[in-house]
């Protein structure tokens, strides 16, 4: 029996229409709160969408959870800015092209500086996809510059490096104080090799794509031990006929299996009394804010995963786990 | 118009069956004469089978074509070696478990050096899929250095690196002089940013997987100038349904395409007049073999490339190219 405390992933895509109605149930079972993506279409860039798609998405939920907003960066206001604060947890930053939904995202990021430190006046924090637009495999690398130039300049300001997937990423979190970092459940657990090593793996394909096994190693110390890394699953839905297709996207439906699997890595390295840690307390501090009360009670008990959830084939399915949400 | 004496794909997949009747037309077209793979279900391991396995493509060319049989390596008898010689032109070797139907591959690399011996004295090449069982992006470095000890065990023993991928196996073409290698068409235009850079691609999906940009670069240097480089395309078709799938197989079918695809690319590298020493006359040297004679004729004219063939999906399907095979 494993008792979490407000558990919280602090990055999913919930998506819209039928698609939220089918996935947000899922993270809501799991979790008391969760940071929820603005990268629909078109993105969420006014203070009326994000109240528009908050209602939706509680009514899609079907039980006590609390989506935290975020906005699609663009140049903004400070009115626009001020009228958002009070409904929003931060501001995603998108380079433009980079993953799904994200071409309306910011091709020049020195034209971000005006917004930022509006943001870090308001004390709004910045959630980037840290990717330029290099090779793939050096993309997070090549724009973890960007990041440490921002967080030089804008000291106050929080900046949250989205599903960090290499070393070189952690490592930015101790030398910038304001420079904090999501890690999702796949990265802790697959490499490279996974997804293109064997067969090629059209469901765990994702963006950041997963990187070398030194990288995973630098996630799971970081996931395990600190504190300015917390848990953001990145769940990101499709379905089938975009998964194994000529073009597969990039996303992996992981918030079925989130807590049950991260029990079972963390007890496999020996770490189980930090889960409450990584899922819930340092996201508390980086984001200085107070979660909903909820505890979520996982039990050790073997399940299996479904293999598709309607169009969607879920992370893991079909594996058994044995760690489960019970309550 | 561009006029090739003899060329030639120094290896290819014709698979079995109804999947051989598809695809050995289109090499038979392009090509006077293609070595062809061993690593059929169960593997090409005698010269009954290689007999066997050559009247089935001369049959199913349908036209004038010489396939050049392979065994598949593992350890020879003198005896058995000295009875396929005059049916095969080398053995190739493919490490267990890297690459379609490589199951029965080797998995100790020093068992090999008595078989090595043999084909040494035989004049017989070995010809190998050159990676380790690491991470993949590591694999085929990881491996050259058991490459270079055999080369240099084995003095006058001919080794073929086929579809070499990296910059470090081109380098290595240099420092042995029994050492050559096959380079694909693929290999020559992709990296793995067209593989998983944006969605991904089943269709591109091949072994090794595509390396980085510094690679592909030192690729097409080899292809232009290197005279130990040249064409084997790695052709090798499956089924559309083994490939928009959960596990996708790694392979390209770019038989119909090849020297269209070439033409266009040495011409655009500015090299056309390369191109003759690229598909022919550097394989004869390192073989040192005369191949069939026969001209085939490109000419300058746009064509489309079929979105399927049969069940097969062909490297730049849907694409306009601007040279065409016309006899």
């Amino acid at each position: 029996m494993l008792t979490l405390h407000s558990p919280l992933d602090m990055h999913v895509h919930l998506r819209q229409g039928d698609m939220l109605s089918l996935v947000a149930p899922h993270t809501a079972r799991s979790f008391a709160a969760a940071v929820v993506m603005p990268n629909l279409t078109p993105p969420v860039t006014t203070t009326a969408q994000v109240r528009e798609y908050r209602q939706a998405i509680i009514q899609a939920a079907g039980q006590p959870f609390t989506p935290l907003m975020t906005l699609f960066f663009r140049e903004y206001s400070r009115a626009e800015l001020e009228e958002a604060r009070p409904h929003v947890i931060g501001v995603k930053l998108y380079p433009a092209g980079m993953t799904t939904n994200s071409e309306a995202g910011l091709a020049d990021m020195d034209r971000a500086a005006p917004t930022l430190e509006i943001m870090e006046d308001l004390g709004l924090p910045l959630l980037v996809h840290g990717e330029g637009c290099g090779f793939v495999m050096d993309r997070e690398a090549e724009f973890l510059p960007v990041v440490e130039r921002w967080a030089r300049a804008f000291p106050k300001l929080r900046i949250v490096l989205e599903h960090v997937t290499t070393a070189a990423g952690v490592a930015l979190l101790d030398r910038r104080d304001n420079v904090f970092a999501t890690v999702t459940l796949h990265h802790l657990l697959i490499t490279l090799d996974d997804v293109i090593g064997g067969l090629m793996r059209p469901h765990l394909f994702c963006k950041p794509v997963a990187k070398r096994p030194e990288d995973r190693a630098a996630l799971r110390e970081a996931a395990l031990n600190h504190p300015k890394a917390f848990f953001g699953s990145d769940t990101a839905p499709h379905p089938v006929s975009a998964k194994e297709a000529p073009g597969c996207a990039a996303g992996i439906f992981s918030a079925p299996v989130a807590l049950p699997a991260l029990a079972a890595l963390f007890e496999e390295l020996g770490a189980l009394d930090r889960l409450q840690a990584f899922v819930s307390d340092r996201a508390r501090a980086a984001y200085g804010f107070v979660p909903p009360d909820r505890e979520v009670v996982l039990e050790r008990r073997e399940w299996t995963v479904p293999e598709r959830l309607g169009p969607v084939v879920p992370y893991l399915g079909g594996q058994t786990l044995n760690w489960k949400v019970v309550g």
